[in-house]
């Protein structure tokens, strides 16, 4: 039981802007809307209900292929298999996480916690980001996307990635092997990388106590890359300069939590890709991918589910 | 009487770092360090004492040029005349000026004041930087180096200009007269003159009005070019998105002004270039302008004393 490969659903129709995005860039890529039964494939229309996921899909035995609006999949880890073509929204987003990534950096060696947070005419401090040595842990989308968008500062690029392969304007590629050789001349730690088992909590005491005591750490990939309690330990002693934020474990932070209290933390909800930001992005590659589909070619962003990502 | 091209003066000694700084460099560039009575120019090396340059320099008549550390020079307004040569450092702090600028831009743009100063998970928003229309007041080495800094975040950039030569690397180059024309569509709205009459006050109720209401300010250039009144008004309506500011007027901005209330202002203390930032950058341009004394050329970054800049 097989439906023509045209047949595509998009499903739910919890988030208006999203499912009318979705349906349009169907119809654009030369796709017919129908409802699931009938599809060969499903573009999932909301970030936020991955609950209702299986449930639905079980129901849908034909589908072939199902496109996620996800950079990261980990939410959806019970449900990936290998009878159906997953793709996620892999480097769909890495602008303006990438963006966020500057932000925080550049917020972060320019002390604007402090500064915000008193009012009143502040010191004289604060150090550049030009020419700055910058580590980034992780080799794919917002990774390269922060390296475009730091090329005019002169910085001193490290990538630390699991393939050898070297990453287009980085000045060095390295392994995490060898990351300890590199952190203590590093001024931004970047954390990019999609959480695995091998990354969860892999920004930990060791690694902190290895970072020059101005160097500050950028996480926008997910909050449990970093051992939190390690990071309030660390601020505490003053080991790091500091701790720019759009993930957190727990996330969300809850109130009272410690880390709200450092002026050299900064921590954002989350918004290195808004909804609003993100939904012409990802509306562009539902068109892409249901034109590939179409054609019989492979859509972008194929996920690996033996490897979560 | 006059004294050789050689003979350098380098007063006062109260910045120790820099005196050693500008010393080091005028032997470097094939000068010699000599008293103020034997100097035929002087390297002026503290940027905060130019109430005592008036008597320092009514005793050495012979000086022929005077090398500021400033960019601006209007606290030096009533010293400037016609019978010396003035450089001021023009240009030489322009690129971590413009690095602050994109600093204010993006914490704006991205609600960094309204996420730091609440301890609590705050709403998704936020905008981009990356696609926006930028307008550049002034076209000198500030609007230069933020143009070089954004050339990777595809912004539309329009520079306001007195002269009609068109900027490389702007989108447009239009004179003051057509400033009204573009603030509708200006998201981010930069001022990077340097302070002359015709430009003080001239960011005013007009200008804000004018501006989207998601539009920020940004001012690194003095904090005299904002009408500050205008401004507490603009933000109290909530008819511009918000303002960040390294320069305020009154400058320090005093405790209990009601600048420091609005979640959506960011206020920095006068760091877009910090004497730790700026001192390698003055340091250079003093040992290339006394190269070029030495050797008989016009040194860099001529003042213009009728101009005031």
């Amino acid at each position: 039981m097989s439906a023509p490969r045209t047949n595509i659903a998009v499903a739910p129709d919890s988030l208006p802007a999203m499912h009318a995005g979705f349906t349009a860039a169907v119809r654009r890529a030369g796709g017919a809307v129908v409802p699931l039964a009938e599809a060969s494939a499903l573009m999932w229309a909301d970030p936020g209900a991955a609950d209702q996921f299986g449930a639905i899909l079980a129901d849908a035995p034909q589908v072939e292929w199902i496109q996620l609006p996800y950079a990261g999949v980990e939410t959806f880890g019970q449900d990936l298999d290998e009878d159906h073509l997953w793709t996620c929204a892999k480097g769909v987003y890495a602008t303006p996480v990438a963006e966020h990534v500057l932000t925080l950096a550049l917020a972060g060696l320019r002390q604007l916690g402090l500064f915000t947070r008193t009012p009143s005419w502040g010191p004289r401090i604060g150090r550049n980001l030009l020419g700055a040595n910058v580590t980034i842990l992780g080799g794919g989308g917002i990774a390269a996307e922060v390296i475009r968008l730091l090329e005019p500062f002169g910085c001193d690029v490290t990538v630390v990635r699991k393939s050898s392969e070297s990453m287009a304007g980085a000045n060095r590629t390295i392994s995490a092997s060898r990351l300890m050789e590199v952190l203590p001349r590093t001024d931004v730690l970047v954390v990019a990388w999609a959480l695995t088992a091998e990354t969860a909590g892999a920004v930990n005491a060791e690694v902190m106590a290895a970072l020059p005591a101005h160097g500050w750490i950028i996480n926008v990939g997910r909050g449990g890359h970093i051992a939190t309690d390690d990071l309030v330990a660390a601020l505490e002693s003053g080991s790091i300069g500091g701790a720019g934020l759009d993930v957190t474990d727990p996330e969300p932070l809850p109130d009272g939590h410690r880390l709200w209290d450092f002026p050299n933390v900064i921590i954002t909800p989350h918004v290195g890709n808004t909804a609003e930001m993100g939904l012409p992005l990802i509306v562009a590659r539902v068109e892409e991918n249901v034109r590939r589909w179409v054609n019989g070619e492979q859509p972008i962003g194929i996920v690996d589910p033996s490897a979560g990502y």
